[in-house]
């Protein structure tokens, strides 16, 4: 565990108890305005210090000429200010005793000025101020109800995003809010001048609030220490990632973004799975992964059985899995025979098993307990596309009630029909049942729980896992 | 043209005066009232008649006693009886005159009943009636309000789909209503045991309502003849597929579906591009780029300019593009210049163009105006993640805006923002520019406009197409 020791200045920065925003500013539409109305919209908990010479008052607070001037020592600065102005106050935030500053000011080796950046984490280190960013979006701690960040509000929940890009966080909260799921923190690294992903991953590992750690990377500057962080980390609990700067434009891309050169793809893959990172595909992919990774147990193998209410839907999602290197076995003979029990003929068990559009709550509820007991599966993708005169929530209300019986073997649903499904998926994701509204969607994210089962269960295939 | 002929029953029977619902029912629950209410809810401009021997009234309407006592012949007959009953309704609506049925009792080739299907196909012949299925899901003409199937209803719009799957007709529907689009006609072809997808695609063809046909198949019977008619039919309007039943798994599951035997995914891949069918991946592309055709003109090549308010998504994009095989060079230092000379320093101009979250309508509006211009260009993803200060529709609107100058460049909108932008997109999706709403569905809607501009333009590059 020796390599998941950090700085404890992040933890402190990341759980203040005062925060300064510096560049606060009282007209709508600039950083310094929008930051210090999110944090204060947001419900911080501890005590918010705007800072700009021009003093006065914004949004009800007093506003302080300078960080020197604060009554009290903030743990973190929001750094706000241009550019060329955030050497100074970097400069007075280690005066002052500050721990660490989140530089959301733009301008640094993201558009070319290296040298710029460099002063500024000089600065920094010779008074011992940490620095998240520069060009940072913000951070998140929705356990203080911390919204230091130009994006909207997520609800607090298990998830906690690293990302070097701060729209990703933004795009993955509106997936959250979409599907009543929430985040514990978000880490916008921009530069990663200073604090890089290596350190918050070693924080967040630790941290309770944080089940499972999702990164979008598109360079990093020390590699091998990742590698090292992570294959820690991912004991403790799954990390996923995903990368950007993939393809020759897209490296080129990266570049432009956060000033730093991405590396081929290919050592990224190979450096991941030596990690014990779980990679995704897609940005869709981080946040349902994220999801069922945060409310299902890992599979002990690769086996899924799909139990489907409608063929094509059946089809696809099976094929999905099989390009996703996941098995999607017929039943044995016996266990055939236990499902043909219990269903009508009409109904196909050779996996997938198609209940057909009469399905009722029953034949839900039964042939899923007969698949989560069974030691022919390691996980259960449930589809349902109701026909006209079904109410979703019956099958959404057997799944969870299949489920309290056997409670280690995971479940992914696919109620696929939108405006149709939504009380059946609000009962769902309400009881801990991740939904995933698209066939490819759902083999992802049973791919994913089979995945973090291979690191967790030995990081490969054992006795116990079944591969 | 002579491959198009089709049977004017097809015709006759999807553009019916008089629908018959046979087993129509008045139990809630049950198949035959829950079409015949389906019909009469959507508001049917023709004649419905219930049949049942029962007689009485269901839902306000008449029953008639049989087929033969119908005060007018129906050209369409909807048959829900269980499937030994059809055979005798199927020869009643041949006695009567009848131009086709719609079989959605299921139980014949699709669980082992091959022999039942064959005599229900014979009788059918005998007399002179088409049949769509068995096991259909029924059938939707928006244009006639006609929605004699088991879906939830769908606005009027420009797409036609064939399916070998009701449900995945159910789903697309779900998507559209959620995107503000609309479906011309539905067949749900079941079984496709008289009736094919090569019958449909010939009427579909010629359909002025049909401006995109859309198809999900698993198996084909006459694949020949399916190449054949699509050869036509793609010259005239574009013709996207879904191929379910890729893998082992799959095709077992494809089997057990609709009672056929799927083929090497492989050979449908083949027939398909020699087809000029557009084939799409995942089932979200396939109303993706439905949408995407049916409102943007097709790509005269495949140079992608992607234009961004943040550096992720257009870095993901980007990736999106090129793994999908489509370009996205940096412009030349003309163009860049161009671009300089409208945006400040802070932008990137090298591909993503990125305008930073300070981005404005004019900076979207102009730098739209010298991309959609450029010759270096043949399509632009407009991706926008507005930070909390920024109004959405501020964006759609220079999209909007800079489009009714060059209508001939296709556009696709990338708002990825879920709740944030739901005013933008609709906005969008209003003045007919699509929205797809992740990074890779963006891409692969750009893919299927440059796809179809290669049919189009000559069925290879040529010298109007850059490639």
């Amino acid at each position: 565990m020796v390599r998941l020791i950090f700085d404890p200045k992040i933890r402190e920065m990341l759980e203040p108890s005062a925060v300064a925003v510096i560049g606060a500013s009282s007209r709508p539409g600039k950083i310094g305005y929008e930051v210090l109305k999110n944090i204060i919209e947001g419900g911080f908990e501890g005590d918010v210090y705007p800072v700009n010479p021009k003093g006065g008052e914004i949004l009800g607070l007093k506003v302080y000429q300078s960080v020197l001037k604060l009554p009290k020592t903030p743990e973190l600065a929001v750094v706000t200010t241009p550019a060329q102005a955030a050497l100074k106050v970097v400069e007075e935030c280690g005066v002052k005793g500050v721990k660490g500053a989140v530089i959301i000011s733009a301008g640094f080796s993201e558009v070319g000025n290296y040298d710029l950046e460099r002063r500024l984490i000089s600065i920094a280190k010779s008074y011992g101020v940490r620095i998240i960013g520069p060009n940072s979006a913000g951070v998140v701690n929705t356990s203080l109800n911390l919204y230091a960040c130009l994006e909207f509000r997520v609800k607090s929940g298990p998830i906690s995003l690293i990302s070097q890009s701060g729209a990703i966080g933004g795009v993955l909260f509106a997936y959250a809010r979409a599907s009543r799921i929430g985040f514990s923190k978000f880490i916008s690294c921009g530069n990663s001048a200073d604090v890089d992903e290596s350190e918050v991953l070693a924080y967040l590992a630790g941290d309770e609030g944080t089940k499972v750690i999702a990164l979008y990377m598109e360079s990093v500057k020390r590699g091998r220490h990742l590698i090292e962080v992570a294959r820690e980390a991912s004991l403790i609990k799954p990390v996923i990632a995903l990368k950007g700067g993939r393809s020759n434009a897209g490296i080129r891309a990266a570049s432009s973004h956060t000033g730093s050169l991405a590396s081929s793809y290919a050592v990224y893959a190979g450096a991941f799975r030596q990690a014990g990172i779980i990679q995704v595909e897609f940005l869709e992919d981080l946040f349902n992964s994220a999801k069922a990774l945060s409310t299902q147990p890992p599979a002990r193998g690769d086996r899924v059985a799909i139990l489907t209410n409608s063929g094509g839907p059946g089809v696809l999602t099976t094929d999905a899995c099989e390009s996703l290197g996941l098995k999607v076995p017929e039943p044995s003979s016996e266990l055939k025979s236990k499902l043909m029990s219990i269903l009508p003929p009409i109904c196909s068990v050779r996996n997938p098993i198609d209940l057909t559009a009469n399905a009722s709550y029953d034949w839900y509820f039964e042939s899923l307990k007969i698949l989560l007991s069974s030691r022919e599966f390691d996980g259960v993708i449930v589809i349902c596309v109701p026909p006209s005169f079904m109410d979703s929530t019956l099958a959404a209300r057997a799944v969870i009630d299949a489920r309290r019986f056997y409670p280690d073997k995971p479940i992914i649903a696919s109620f696929l029909y939108g405006d149709v499904v939504e009380e059946g998926v609000k009962l769902l994701e309400g009881n801990q049942v991740p939904n995933v509204s698209s066939p490819r969607g759902a083999a992802e994210a049973m791919k994913v729980l089979v995945d973090y089962g291979r690191i967790k269960f030995g990081r490969k295939f054992g006795r116990r896992f079944h591969g």
